[in-house]
């Protein structure tokens, strides 16, 4: 099959979006996501929905524009009131994006789900794609790590009050400052940390790249609790697989369990991991800091190992 | 909430996809549509799912390019390949209609679904809406209807030979061609003919425009059998709702059962009703004629009566 010249970034690699030259100069980057509620309070399903379906138009250094909803709804079951809430928590992030509503779908599912399939515009010369590591990248991450160990203690109530608050408010923060701030500083490459967890989403931007990257976790990469909940045996299916899958990329066993594990936990509307030049780094960690916006350092890209990651004690 | 001067029509119309102004002169069709099996066969349902996903950009006169796949599942007992088959379809039907696959999204779900969110690019000037029937215009249908209660005989193993062959002929023809007609010869308004069946898309367009369609069925409307089943009593659910609800927008008793029926029947990826005056109508059907493309003389718009359809005998 001859593929169109216009599709820049399409499903056969592992890119957070596809993208498609349109305009001049410009691109549509488009994805869709949707997914089973994460958290109780309807009003902030729909809204970490829409902060997770935008997220990967920020990954790749686009702004998103327009969305369609997506819902699968049981016929019967849901308390009054229940799926107003997800869909004004959905359109309410959106419009804090700056992105419209055109439309949607619906179908009759036993289990809910909710989400978006978005498109935003990205500009071809400061696309950011998981190829575009360099050696030498410094690597920063804009969202502390833990969100499905903590969705999971939540499914099992152990969570609530100010733990519960901040899961909520992590998942439900937009990625567009921390992806406009990327692009302004000149950022080589992007991706978004979700369902492959920290390991995972490094090691396909190391293996696109043909780069290792070198990580250094320290306690302060997670969300308070998580560690203790990990080591309690609170973790989703989701961080075996991925453990199982991407182990054989990592090397390092300098990071013991429970820290070692959590870097497998799939994130829900995870933060950015961005690789930037060392001499463009300082300003943007400057300007992150300036916003108060959360990130750590997390390590660099060297030349390429065995391994496309390497742990080091941080 | 202040709408964005760029969406050009949104979920809150009554259209068949979402129109957003970008580019000199341009915008963005966007519409999203994932369903059950329709037939047995899942290649054939691949390309039924991706025509009907498609014929929601053509409907607004538009040329779709990239699609992003939607896929829920079952974790068991879907047979080996089915799958890759309906996948196949639907990709071998979007690459005849010239779009491109981006991405897509799958998630568990006891009941098989699959569609596709779509994009495509519309000319500003020669969008056509819900809303721009004018009075004298000539309507035009581009493919039988009926693909409801055929599909509802198929279900209950009544259909076979070369009725299924017709039916998903039907089905999995682009509205492509007659799209790009009804654009070439100056029509003022069409929709796809779909969930709501003729009498509901054709009295949504009348609402929309403030006209009246006067419509005078004949039994060459109809799919073949299409007639003896419904009036054996093979219906779809959604046939009765539909009759339910836009009945109080028809008038006109002339009309018997079961043609009166099979108006309400919904299809899925139905026809283009086509609203083109009358000067551009004779080309238009001298058009289509020569392609050898279906189509019937469905009536006129005429100025606005207390009901948005009324029926005449053919």
């Amino acid at each position: 099959m001859k593929k169109d010249r216009r599709v820049l970034v399409d499903h056969t690699t592992l890119d957070d979006a596809g993208v498609f030259a349109y305009g001049r100069g410009e691109a549509l980057v488009q994805t869709v996501d949707f997914f089973t509620p994460v958290v109780d309070d309807p009003y902030d399903y729909g809204q970490v929905a829409a902060a997770n379906s935008v997220s990967d138009v920020y990954a790749m250094g686009g702004r998103p524009l327009t969305a369609l909803a997506i819902l699968c709804v049981p016929e019967h079951g849901l308390p009054d009131g229940t799926l107003r809430e997800i869909l004004r928590g959905g359109q309410d992030k959106l419009r804090e994006a700056g992105v419209s509503i055109l439309g949607g779908h619906s179908v009759k599912d036993p289990e809910l789900k909710f989400g978006y399939s978005v498109t935003g515009v990205v500009s071809r010369r400061r696309l950011l794609t998981n190829a575009g590591v360099r050696r030498g990248d410094r690597l920063i991450l804009t969202k502390p790590l833990g969100t499905g160990v903590l969705a999971t203690a939540l499914k099992r109530a152990q969570l609530e009050g100010a733990a519960l608050k901040r899961l909520t408010r992590s998942m439900t923060t937009l990625n567009r400052a921390a992806a406009e701030l990327a692009v302004e500083f000149g950022a080589h490459a992007a991706t978004d940390v979700t369902g492959f967890g920290m390991l995972g989403h490094g090691s396909q931007m190391a293996d696109s790249s043909g780069v290792t990257l070198k990580l250094s976790p320290r306690a302060d990469w997670f969300m308070p609790g998580a560690l203790e909940f990990v080591q309690a045996g609170v973790a989703p299916a989701g961080l075996g697989n991925n453990r199982e899958f991407f182990s054989p990329k990592v090397y390092g066993e300098a990071i013991p369990d429970p820290q070692r594990a959590l870097l497998f936990d799939p994130q829900t509307s995870g933060g950015l991991l961005i690789a930037i030049p060392p001499r463009r780094a300082a300003p943007l960690l400057r300007a992150l800091q300036r916003r108060r916006h959360w990130h750590v350092e997390a390590g660099e890209a060297v030349a390429r190992r065995e391994s496309a990651i390497v742990l080091e004690a941080g």
